[in-house]
């Protein structure tokens, strides 16, 4: 009996739950990912601001389903997918599957100002969180040597566009990294004077979030000393600094949390994604038209009972590979298989220390006991033992020593 | 009145024992380096072989000295070195100096051959070491997707060149790393199929330790599975393998763990180096001709008593920079200076799970107490309480779980 092909793209949240839901399924699987390792993506600000260190939030894919007998891991970058053939390129050869799950995730989106990457990076991957890291502590670096006090200013003025979870956790790292970890180390600057400006083009900060904890963000960002810009959008972004309405903000790091465009899954099933370039499916996952393609996570757009679209985070895509992997099963057997709803995980952003917001439900919690929950249930869903204790030692030690673990410039060569 | 200037150049073990030594000089100290951090260049190797982090071996430069109220940090490169108008040139300005501490370390030596550095990359920095990471990670990979036998032992195979004790820590943590961490994770290829091939052109291992632990290396390592050339030089690098007198030994990674040169000190001075590039400096360690600057460390070519180079180790650097210190407070209030002289702090290696070598002057210790000794002489000389508590979470984790904590393929994109 020839066994049905399993291939899931993807080895974020959602791929490898789908993987895992497949453990003992009468099924070939294979996982692809460009990257070797699965990575904890809420916690790679930290990384980003240097926290923690890269290996602390991400593990080898093939390790994570190393038990699992009938999953194979490839990496490398899918091009295309086949409908008709049922095959996705991988490189130059083809994979042939019987069941396709596309969980490729999404990345930055500069609205049509692709021009503004190079001066604006991302925060997707540990390339991205490492050269962010670099950057920042480079400009400080270089501000300690300026000869001209407005050299020294833009060098430390740190520009953050987006005031999503994101925007709000960069923002705030950066400003306790500045004015904390730091402040000791320089002699010609005071690293606490640097100024770090959110800027979010909408009217208010967590847009997704009850208003009262958006208000209390605002204000917790605020006694940090981050500049918080609401209601105007960026109008450029250059190796100078930003533009927003008519200010300019000359800043010599600038990180962008606005924009998320979902890969490129849409385009290779001709299909017409949404404004972010999500496919739309159902409460089937299925791609539409394709009933053997589901798409989930950050790729697809999956509006729940009162037609609100569900956010792009971990517990979505984690609910979603589950099913799709129940759903699988089923249907090889020709089961019947009941409509995904999602189950509300709530809604968390941390703030600083001892400051974070949480909603979950009706509850609304915000400060140091919203912190505490954040902490706790991050250290719980990081992966593997080995992973908690490094973060916890981590952790522990920026909590007393007020410092942070991981203050590297790699990557660069200095001017 | 005015104070003394004192500029270090070079951050590594040599140059911070300088600053910490002036810490209460009446002087005014800038430490000058190109990387942002200070390294633990004894662990690099398991950084290169994804048992530990970055930053779990590495701390900021200026966090080191952040309490010296008279140091300041300069993060650049020195370009050129002025003994007559006193001054390094640090990108396009001029810092100036009464004494000048060279502690510049050394590089890769390719004997020759520069068009080797790009399939050979060495191990001196972080960079070095996540690229070498990379690139032996990503083999397996490519390995489990080649189709092959013969593409897919050559992508099994990994030369290291140079058989001192890096190249022995290299071997010893590759073919550790196949042929445990990795061995459940592939489907299609065995790693622990892969070859680890070590190449020294002398006729034996180690050859700054006594003649029976130099074999009781060579049989260690071939325990382990390495395979352990000696006796020919490598007479090509290339992007397929290398040449060892007239074999050929198809190769995906190749680890340049051979010939060093110093740092150009030497030039920037106008003094001939030795063949390794080393300034040849006397009992008072400064330049010939220059006696206001003194050259330390890996740059520095010291003779013991009895006419041998002093190592390029971290004890002699250490005890250089803290030398260098005293003799230039001395110096300052006319005190005399006595000579330089090294206090052996022996030498050693390890090979692999339980395996070390260790001379310290009549002792000659090999395996598990050896191991054991340099495993607690490690976690003492890391910096900071953090440190040695990642590294050992990590270190015990591998112990037991006979895994490696920073599996992680970074900076590279997958074809």
């Amino acid at each position: 009996m020839i066994r049905p092909q399993v291939v899931i793209v993807g080895a974020g949240f959602g791929g490898l739950a789908v993987a895992r839901g497949l453990a003992r399924a009468p099924a070939d699987v294979t996982l692809i990912d460009r990257h070797n390792h699965h990575l904890f993506q809420p916690l790679l600000y930290q990384v980003a601001t240097a926290g923690l260190s890269p290996a602390e939030i991400a593990w080898p894919v093939r390790r994570l389903v190393r038990g699992q007998a009938n999953t194979r891991v490839l990496m490398g970058e899918v091009t295309a997918v086949d409908p008709a053939r049922r095959v996705v390129m991988l490189g130059d050869g083809p994979v042939a599957w019987d069941w396709l799950v596309l969980a490729t995730g999404a990345t930055h989106g500069y609205f049509g100002h692709d021009e503004w990457a190079v001066h604006a990076p991302g925060l997707k991957n540990l390339d991205d969180a490492t050269a962010i890291r670099g950057r920042l502590l480079l400009a400080f670096e270089r501000a300690e040597m300026a000869s001209n006090p407005d050299i020294a200013r833009r060098l430390l003025t740190i520009a953050i566009v987006g005031g999503g979870p994101t925007g709000v956790e960069v923002s705030g790292a950066i400003a306790e990294l500045a004015r904390r970890a730091l402040a000791a180390d320089f002699r010609a600057i005071d690293p606490a004077q640097a100024r770090v400006v959110l800027i979010e083009a909408g009217p208010r900060l967590l847009p997704n979030f009850p208003e009262p904890l958006s208000r209390y963000t605002a204000d917790a960002l605020g006694k940090l000393g981050v500049e918080v810009r609401l209601g105007t959008p960026v109008s450029c972004c250059d190796a100078d600094g930003v533009t927003v309405g008519a200010e300019r903000v000359p800043a010599a790091t600038i990180v962008w949390a606005a924009g998320v465009t979902a890969s490129p899954a849409a385009s290779w099933l001709g299909i017409a994604g949404d404004r972010a370039g999500r496919v739309p499916v159902g409460s089937d996952l299925t791609a539409p038209g394709h009933d053997h393609i589901y798409v989930i996570g950050d790729t697809a757009l999956v509006r729940d009972a009162r037609g609100k679209p569900l956010p792009g985070i971990a517990p979505v895509a984690k609910q979603q590979g589950a099913w799709v992997a129940r759903a699988i099963r089923a249907r090889m057997v020709g089961r019947p298989v009941r409509a995904f709803t999602y189950r509300d995980a709530g809604l968390l952003a941390t703030i600083g220390r001892k400051s974070a917001v949480i909603a979950y439900r009706r509850l609304k919690l915000r400060g140091w006991p919203a912190w505490w929950l954040w902490g706790a249930a991050h250290i719980y869903f990081l992966v593997s033992l080995r992973n908690r204790l490094l973060v916890v030692t981590q952790w522990l030690w920026s909590y007393f020593a007020f410092e942070r673990g991981a203050r590297l410039i790699t990557g660069v060569r200095p001017r």
